[in-house]
């Protein structure tokens, strides 16, 4: 069949320090299982090509993109150099937007091996989903201001909840939810609070609802919930949330599996009609960019999860090499995690290479 | 000098739970230290008194808050009887709009006795404060739908920042740095993605602590820094956050340090012209109203808290026992975090009134 066309954006920051081990392990597995992988690397959607261009990204980079299978795509934002709001609006939330991946998928492991920042949490207690709307609800760039420069100052911040992006996203955490062990979706909200648009969430998660007797559901105020993933972490199978709770959800999650430097995540439009985008949760962390110590986990489990989505695009009997690798690479990292080498965030002394060449090596 | 008056609204819940050890520790306060205090008791915002009345106050309820030096309060929401939105905008929420309750401020502290959730923390290492910002934001009730009940639907839901909401309570955050040891103020954000009002949010930051030289500060956005309360939770000093961040963050804090049962707060309007409020940081706890098994630090804390700022408000020749009795409700608390009884949040096997009665006889 033909090959897959993956495009590279490493993006700023450790994203360039990241991306190099998750193509090597990319290499090794397509290699060791026979994928038919294509890469394409793309310098823009980089701060760097800001200060060239003033621009995030050339014109067409749309037409770039739609030619690609996947996104495999590192960090965005240097906010030293380019505001959050302009580098990110101007790139990673576009494609969010204009390639419709409207799930984030995130999954929240306690693995062996990671010193758990909770006390008395081993392997296997800890193990779910996030699912995070993806394009729509809080993150919005309509509003303005008023009075503006005096004291009489008034800003307005629109959020922006539709049936259709509502509805989806119930959907496939409800669906996923069917296909796990506990059968268990939990409902973020905060409709004590946010009064018009929580309360509607709250309806469609109710609406939903009724369409998978077989699922339980709690809801849960994000105050309360925040709590309890600290509090009750083994509690959790499928958490579904609106784009910013789903944000904080998907960092604290990870934060109380030992570091956010293991965390994956997968943007997806699961229609397939666009390219889906695979990412690690970290950010870009300018702060520790430059000493190659940065966690390549997540990056590499990423790339892990790119492989499973699009081999699961294909017709069943072409599936396997994909899963298998990666089955592998999942398995490799797990390897690693127990024996090292280690990054500081693990508490060990190696770098950013020295783990990816470790899990390269066992694939 | 007058006695202050104190309005005693218990809620729902275990707020009416809570309230009578509340009230226990303050009356031997008041006889220890002879302080002048006058209770007046009211049964409404509750949603006992909606299911009578069909509202959750009666009419002239500001005219007897008004009245009043402080408010005494529990907690408020039956979601199976009233929609949490309906109960809360009726009471709570119009209180510290309609009293200008600007601040929100709230301690998290690790006590000695407490079992904390994360691992190798010991009490001392974590001790800081939130500065919430407590009548605007995205706690709003104005926005709307359209196409209503049909695939198009779409709902807008604003959040409201002013000048003089955002100043002010960066201000007070700031000037609580000045009196404490770090002098570091966190902005809590998110203007990566939240693209008009959270990057004004940082902009006012910006002005308010070019005023205040001798104070360090850093800015996160909300997900890296709900993660770092769980991994860094010493880092910490004064946190100053908008409404909603404010209060995700100060019940992940209070879950960080054990137990949200310990967590009080203190609705503050600083210019004294309305009464503040009171009130435990946790909620009406529908699922464990009826054991009687709810703990009562936070109620009892928040009742210190209340007699410090009533002290504080005094002449300084009177503000003395105010303050002493304030220090000496916090030693039995924490005498009785050491030594029991306890109630089953803390590991122990005791009820709400065991502990009430415990840390009073210690006054
Ligand atoms: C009950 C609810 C509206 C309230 C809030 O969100 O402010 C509570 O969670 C709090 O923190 O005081
Ligand atoms: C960088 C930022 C805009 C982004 C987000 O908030 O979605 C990131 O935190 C994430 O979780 O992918």
């Amino acid at each position: 069949s033909r090959p897959f066309r993956i495009a590279v954006l490493a993006g700023d920051g450790i994203g360039k320090e990241v991306m190099p081990e998750g193509l090597r392990v990319l290499d090794v597995a397509a290699a060791k299982f026979g994928l038919n992988l294509e890469f394409k690397h793309f310098d823009w959607a980089s701060c760097d090509y800001y200060t060239q261009t003033g621009k995030m990204m050339p014109d067409d980079w749309k037409t770039h993109l739609s030619a690609c299978d996947a996104i495999y795509f590192g960090a965005v934002g240097m906010p030293d150099i380019v505001p959050d709001h302009v580098s990110l609006y101007g790139s990673l939330l576009k494609f969010r937007r204009e390639f419709d991946q409207y799930i984030n998928l995130r999954p929240v492991r306690l693995f062996e091996g990671v010193p758990c920042p909770l006390a008395n949490r081993k392997p296997g207690d800890i193990d779910f989903f996030v699912v995070r709307e993806n394009t729509e609800g809080e993150y919005s760039a309509v509003g303005g201001k008023m009075f503006e420069g005096t004291d009489r100052e008034i800003v307005l911040q629109e959020s922006i909840f539709t049936r259709t992006g509502v509805d989806r996203v119930l959907k496939f955490a409800f669906e996923l939810a069917t296909r796990r062990a506990r059968k268990h979706v939990t409902i973020a909200t905060k409709s004590n609070g946010i009064a018009i648009s929580m309360p509607y969430w709250d309806e469609r998660a109710a609406e939903m609802g009724k369409q998978y007797p077989q699922i339980s559901t709690d809801k849960q105020h994000i105050d309360i919930l925040s709590a309890r993933f600290v509090l009750q972490p083994d509690r959790f199978d499928v958490v579904v949330a609106s784009n910013l709770f789903g944000d904080i959800l998907s960092d604290l999650g990870p934060a109380c599996t030992g570091t956010i430097g293991l965390a994956p995540s997968a943007n997806l439009n699961p229609d397939r009609k666009f390219p889906s985008l695979f990412e690690p949760v970290h950010g870009s962390a300018p702060d520790i960019y430059g000493k190659k110590i940065a966690n390549p986990v997540a990056m590499i489990w990423s790339g892990a999860l790119m492989l499973e989505y699009l081999g699961l695009g294909l017709p069943e009997a072409e599936q396997k090499p994909y899963l298998d690798a990666h089955n592998a690479i999942v398995k490799a990292i797990e390897t690693v995690l127990i024996q090292g080498p280690h990054t500081p965030d693990l508490g060990g002394k190696s770098n950013t290479t020295d783990m990816g060449e470790a899990i390269s090596k066992l694939i």
